[in-house]
């Protein structure tokens, strides 16, 4: 039954360690097969799938109260061990297996010595136990006398550790109160009973042959994918053994063994170490190395291909090659060492032996791999060189997406992201409208603003290249808007009509830069030029917000001289006004006492009185609902990495923060019942300057020469809306978002600008892609697999690319002017609030943000960033001062007259990274930016390179290659370092955003 | 000159893992010499001292420019390894040094086949080299023509990485700055100079034989004992060998070589290995592999005193032997591997060998250790049966430590620790003093607190057993006190007087416990007891706080009604009263309207108006003080762990938290300058009720039975007492805090009672131990280990016991009464947000709380806690849950007429904790709690355990016996995961509270 082995027996002893495998050592005295062997079996051409998962079990033989033996579940393995806790009696946490190299070397010997049986034909347990006893008889390794013995003990019933489910454990405590009185008296003599309470049993006679009840109900089952198959090692001391009894056997078909595993999966292999009494923890050992190596990605490859015994060998061989060792004296191994975010892969150590290249030996310049991942310049960018030939081809490209865009959508995420972004564009609906709405005295106010991010971005995300991206009003086009409305009333200009010019100028020019493919100029916009721009966005959020609040305060002074005791003094009566104007009379059944404060200024009475100026609780109520909002939105949103409870009930309550700080704090608001400034919505449709239509004529406002002037303002629009809507963009089109679907530069760019000419005849504000809105749009799309073994990353899948949310999204804030009964209550510090927090979130993970804190760090307590590895410390602060020096000179340009010229400037932070080349070296730029694309430079440089590599340069080092990319260099730490990212900023920092 | 090998050599060949060193398995194939040689080695009788600390340097051969070579350090070691950062050019943190079996493999081979040269004679490196190179001549390893280029390359200088100060690194930017464009110019001929800018050169022709300047200059030195020498490991590859070049010295005497290392530190050990070129990646593993050999403590021992090769390779077996093993799938050998918290002792290794038994096999019962850590039974608890016999012993202990009790107070921290002392005490007696004035209408105020709090304080700690321990006001007392003044009011007698006669009664009974011993019964308060009282009492903190601000709130109502429109109609009048009364009469020169509220109120006016009923902006900002304060002190608390910063810093704004969140909040209130509560302090000296004076006659003011009757609540006081005072004097003494000059509870208990007698005739409150001042003053007062090793956690040594710092923070308290006119800016809310931080920070770390919080937790999510490893999750939360249930009912007890038992449900709780013995299992108790000395009980339960052993439990696995009090498995993920203990808190983790 057994398939013997094909190719020739090789020598049978060979020295271990004999063969450095990767490079011929002159100090290695060997060379010899295993390395070969392993060619051979992992080169082979294999038609077939790929061996399918592993779930791996651990049994010991346990005697309870010494009368029935019985296998008990100690430790099981899917990728990371899981250890019966022996007093807690529940699973501990998925961990690294840390072995002994003792244990290693003592499983090698039993795969020397033992029983190996690959593909043996066998449908039972029972089938397999006979054919392994009896082969162990006739090589004479066991005594024909004990043949029994060996069955009846390795047919034993299994006991499983079942899993909990965590309600169950609150309910446990009843259990256990009621159950108190009972115990009291077992404890008296002694019987362990209670101890084995909730394990599952199995009949009690005899190992059943088919799968337990509780084995079909086990949750577990989720973590492992359909056609898993199962390991089992079953190791025990008995009394009866005088040498070892070890097997390992592979079943031709895997089969279910009935109640032998946990889960109910077939069985593919089965290892069975007994031996002579007292060395129970020995065996344990060795139980968990052939578990952990049937774990092992590529001994697992070995074993299911192997021919025969030696093969397993030059497994173990392989393994032990590649096996990382801590020094006894600097490490405890009773830590459990927590599963790592990132694992390097197993391919690396395949391709080894496949004859290909080891990967770590080519290239030490970070460069190689096209462009960088930060930074993609994919197809979307090369100029065409043909009129329009990027916007036919993003047509061409999107197309066939168009009706997947829809059905796409269908997930419960797609309701959440809704609600989350929905509240974001409302929100910068109504702040920005009301800023608009003060800049140019209601010429545009919060309505426009309602109907026009409702109008642009329902359209832009139903046709636009890029359906993530959200429109919206930004900093950039609201400070031009002022500048623009003083200027024409300066200048005694139709405002309005000015504005259209101006708007279809720029929209011209647009589509001037969509015909001839001018975003290919995006690849110029580094990191560099990226997070200097959303850095400056994010400092003008959280401005705005300490602003907006100080206002406040200022509208509604608190008087601090108040004494409580004067009260009595205190007071503020209408009088009838010293200045005699056209309303002088009262009312009827009024006298000037009895008014209001607003009729009493209305008919031109004087208020007098010390407690006139004063308003007494909101202001100091607004700075409790704003920092309340701040701080409660922070820790909601950090939720999601605590401890306590389901990651579910987590993963929610931190989607949903803002909206449940939101409701919390207007809850607060109205018990408190202080009457702070809230929320004001138009309820009536008209525009909000009754001076105004919802048309805006081009001709007969201005005299004819303003038409042509308004080109100058035009372009300054222009670079102004192509900076703004293209570095979004770029941000949304990060590869590390893994978007399938393609971008849509010049498609994107080509709605602007007609959504442009549309909003400029309708008066409305003009709308590009808003940075940090679009990112929280990914962030609540994102895609994670959903079965991973325990202490596994979930891996990140992608985004959820469709163009419903955004619709519905722009829908909802199109009806939202008629939610006015309810969003009334929201009081305005609250969205304060929500503001300085989204200004805050979106500065975390920006690679700029962590270097101006390493100017805090001492050097040693840095975290361990890649880039602080390989960059010396004083250029990477060098480099950190530029930008700094950069931001502040566009905050001071921002703030004074010369903010028009805004957008000219933030295209010379291009001109700056440019000059940066000069410098900073490639090298030093590669880790701390993006390198530009520029293939003169790019030669040379690789050509310096190799000149220096060939000097033997201790750079040329294997780690080197290893994260061009990565800002962290995989850290045990990173879990507890990083703050959870927060869904609503700009994260550059590839892996670690994706943990749970 | 080289020694010879005394011993005579061992057969030349031995296999690898030949020999299980621990226990002889069936399954090992040779028993053979290694572990016996080093059974030897270690076992040796060795009068002299302990082999010396070791630094190891590596150094690496470097090409610069392909011209001159030159030796680069590259590593460094003392306990972990730390590695110059090739691009960083600085120092990584320290890291576990993980190595590749293959290059252990290889060092072996090096050792098996290079020069070995113990107890070389030599003085300098041009000695040392010229002796190996012979050897290796005449051996025939090296071709005699290359004896020159060998001694050539191993004579280059050596360059060592500088660690730059933190502060430089700033002014770094500058420089780095204005050399910009002297790089521009090097960067284009790709010179590569700069990259070297920052090491220290020696001189440039040769080796040189003296100490360099920066070697002189090294700070590194700091972190080495006076006595360490060097072992230096140079590896390279050159251009001329065809073989390697392989020797280990060790020097006869430690010899000062030159510039040869980073510090001027005398060289021990030397490990050359040069080779062909193409191969420095592998050299340089071996290099960190021989290193990290010689930073292990084993082999270090091994390595001084090995007699030949075998011996080495012995050495370098065992160090195989007990290497832990990770799995290359499951993890990435690029993470450094952060040092852990704990390390295992390497004497366990050593005693293996030396014949000892190895520990991990005897017991793994908990409670071998004597009563246990965590509950200190000394012998200052143990019965005399002689009259007064303790109070004796406990004078005949601290006597001797008197005199050192003053001058060891000589440090900078003792400062700190007053400064932070006085101000918790201070808070303390305001807030107590307030209440006590509240509940006695003022027959004891806030200036009787102050008096009572000095002068018992510093009587106290001048002549008690355990200085350390604070005495307060506590609640309890306070409750007491409430309750008689009702009782006595009820009742006509004259509250003074009958309080005194209680507490000289109790004061009678204390020092009869005194005098007979009883305080031998503090072995029955365990942890259950003591966290419960604890928890009570930080939760009564907490509710304090909150019901304080309530009233405040209560107090100063806001008016949510108000509209700022209506201010006109706002008004608060006074009008004369209706009701005639004496005072009806307006003083002259006033008319109603002019009387403030007070005076309004005092002439019998009455105020109308709907402002009258409110107050505005103080409740809110008394809110915003209250939790501005509270968030404050805990970020800056907190600011310890963060990573900006040098640590000294750090730990100062960390050690004055409170005091700067204090003023800060002080200026803030002051800045908006609303009229908050302030704090009022006692300006005069003298009783704060005018009916009683400083003396309280014993006679006269009631019945004489009352004398008598007074001894039945004595009884309760005296119960009371007790237990304040024990519990806290238990906490203070506990193990982990390390005390050297003894507790004294007797000592103690009879100070209590003769101040008791002092304070009940002064009508001033009685005082006990408060166990949250008591532990922030002994966390403030810790000593570490100043020098340790990069990555080594630093020691705790003690705290600092003297009674000096108790004495001045109750001189400065009881001066406090003079210093009203600072202290009253204080606002009240912000002392409450004091209390708020106290009670929460108190319940930190205490075991009852992380138990309260693993109900919440699903299990995969919980910390990796010992009790989790051993104890069922059931049992834990039944123990939680009583524990819970105890605390609600005490706090109901509390809140009712039943208070005034509360001293004797206190003592009911070590009733409740002796009845679990019933419920829970001695092991179970021994995770979750102490285990109480109860000599049949205990032996029973070892008898028990034996026999359960026997039957081959699972039980009895190693990690069992490891850590038996700990409450933490030592983790790497410590620092992050368990929030810095706070000084204010009654920690019970012994290990993580030590951390940096």
């Amino acid at each position: 039954k057994v398939r013997e082995p094909q190719c020739p027996p090789p020598p049978l002893i060979f020295l271990f360690f004999s063969t450095d495998l990767t490079n011929v050592s002159d100090l290695s005295l060997f060379e010899f097969s295993p390395a070969e062997r392993i060619r051979f079996i992992l080169g082979e051409e294999d038609d077939g799938p790929p061996p399918p998962q592993l779930f791996t079990e651990l049994d010991e033989l346990l005697a309870v109260d010494g009368h029935e033996m019985e296998w008990k579940e100690t430790a099981r393995w899917i990728k990371f061990e899981e250890k019966v806790e022996k007093g807690g009696e529940r699973w501990s946490k998925p961990h690294v297996a840390t072995l002994s190299l003792h244990s290693l070397m003592e499983l090698k010997r039993c795969i020397e010595k033992g029983t190996i049986m690959l593909d043996l034909e066998a449908s039972s347990l029972q089938q397999v136990v006979e054919i392994i006893t009896d082969n162990q008889i006739e090589t004479g390794q066991l005594n024909r006398d004990l043949r029994e013995k060996v069955m009846y003990t390795l047919l034993r019933k299994h006991r499983h550790q079942t899993k909990k489910s965590n309600l169950r454990s609150l309910a446990d405590i009843g259990k256990s109160v009621s159950s108190a009185s009972r115990l009291f008296s077992n404890q008296e003599n002694g019987s362990p009973t209670t101890a084995h309470r909730n394990f599952t049993s199995n009949s009690l006679n005899d190992f059943s042959d088919k799968p337990e009840k509780d084995q079909l109900r086990n949750k577990f089952m989720k973590k492992l994918p359909r056609d898993a198959e199962a390991s089992n090692v079953l190791v025990g001391e008995v009394d009866f053994l005088e040498t070892s009894f070890v097997a390992f056997v592979r079943l031709q078909q895997a089969v279910m063994l009935g109640a032998l595993t946990e889960v109910p999966v077939p069985t593919r292999f089965l290892f069975v170490l007994l031996g002579p009494k007292g060395k129970a923890k020995s065996y344990r050992e060795i139980g968990r190395a052939i578990a952990t190596l049937m774990s092992d990605e590529v001994f697992h490859d070995i074993a299911y291909k192997a021919k025969d015994r030696q093969d397993l060998l030059a497994g173990i061989e392989e393994f032990l090659e590649e096996v990382i060792v801590l020094p006894p004296g600097e490490w405890d191994p009773n830590i459990r060492i927590e599963p790592p975010k990132t694992l390097p892969s197993p391919d690396k150590r395949k391709n080894m032996y496949a004859g290909l290249e080891a990967p770590q030996m080519n290239g030490d310049a970070p460069h190689d791999d096209g462009g960088g991942g930060g930074h993609q310049v994919g197809e979307e960018l090369q100029r065409t060189k043909r009129f329009c030939g990027g916007l036919v081809l993003d047509i061409k490209r999107k197309l066939p997406f168009f009706a997947s865009d829809f059905y796409d959508a269908l997930h419960i995420q797609s309701l959440s992201a809704i609600l989350f972004i929905y509240l974001g564009t409302v929100t910068n609906a109504i702040t920005f409208g009301g800023l608009l709405g003060d800049a140019t005295e209601n010429m545009q106010g919060v309505l426009e603003s309602f109907l026009g991010t409702a109008l642009t971005g329902a359209v832009f995300c139903l046709l636009a290249g890029q359906p993530l991206t959200i429109l919206s009003s930004t900093g950039p086009v609201l400070v031009f808007e002022r500048l623009l409305f003083n200027f024409s009333k300066d200048n005694d200009f139709n405002y309005l009509e000015f504005r259209l010019w101006i708007g279809l100028w720029s929209a011209f020019l647009c589509l001037v830069l969509v015909a001839t493919d001018a975003s290919f100029l995006v690849q110029y916009f580094t990191r560099f030029t990226e997070e200097g721009f959303s850095a400056l966005i994010s400092f003008i959020f959280i401005y705005d917000a300490f602003k907006k609040m100080i206002k406040l305060a200022h509208h509604d002074p608190i008087n601090s001289d108040y004494d409580p005791n004067l009260i009595t003094q205190y007071d503020c009566r209408c009088l009838p006004g010293t200045i005699r104007t056209v309303f002088t009379n009262v009312p009827v059944n009024a006298t000037w006492a009895s008014l209001t404060r607003q009729q009493c200024v209305t008919y031109g009475g004087e208020l007098v009185g010390e407690a006139c100026g004063y308003v007494p609780d909101i202001a100091l109520m607004s700075l409790i609902l704003f920092f309340g909002t701040y701080i409660c939105s922070m820790a909601l949103k950090k939720f999601k990495t605590s401890r306590f409870f389901p990651t579910k009930v987590r993963k929610l309550i931190s989607d949903f923060a803002i909206i449940l700080t939101i409701l919390l704090f207007c809850g607060v608001d109205a018990l408190v019942g202080v009457e702070t400034p809230k929320l004001i919505v138009p309820s009536e449709f008209k525009p909000t300057s009754p001076l105004r239509g919802w048309f805006v004529p081009p001709f007969g406002g201005n005299p004819w020469w303003v038409y042509l002037a308004a080109l100058l303002p035009a372009l300054l629009v222009t670079i102004l809306i192509f900076m703004d809507q293209q570095i979004t963009a770029v941000i949304v089109n990060r590869k590390e978002h893994k978007l399938k679907k393609g971008a849509g530069y010049h498609l994107d760019l080509f709605w602007v600008a007609i959504l442009m000419i549309v909003c400029s005849f309708m008066g409305l504000p003009w709308y590009v892609a808003a940075t940090v809105i679009s990112i929280a749009h990914i962030d609540s799309l994102k895609m994670e697999t959903e079965t991973s073994a325990p202490g596994e990353q979930p891996k990140f899948l992608g985004v959820r690319e469709q163009r419903v949310t955004g619709i519905f999204v722009f829908l909802l804030t199109g009806l939202s002017v008629f939610m006015a009964p309810i969003l009334k209550f929201i009081p305005m510090p609250v969205l304060y609030g929500v503001f300085l927090y989204m200004g805050v979130a979106s500065l975390n993970g920006v690679q700029f943000m962590d270097r101006l804190m390493l100017l805090l760090m001492p050097a040693k307590h840095q975290p361990d960033l890649i880039y602080l590895r390989h960059v010396p410390q004083r250029r990477i602060h060098l480099f950190t001062f530029l930008q700094v020096v950069c931001l502040a000179l566009l905050w001071i340009l921002k703030s004074t007259v010369a903010a028009i010229i805004f957008p000219v400037m933030i295209l010379a932070l291009v001109a700056v990274r440019k000059a940066m080349d000069y410098v900073f070296s490639q090298h030093d730029l590669g880790y701390l930016d993006d390198v530009i694309p520029e293939k003169d430079k790019k030669k040379k440089e690789d050509e310096k390179k190799k000149k220096h590599k060939k000097k033997g340069s201790i750079d040329s080092e294997m780690e080197f290659s290893e994260y061009p990319y990565h800002d962290n260099v995989p850290s045990i730490k990173i879990s507890m370092e990083t703050m959870e990212h927060e869904p609503m900023l700009g994260n550059k920092s590839e892996d670690s955003e994706y943990e749970k």
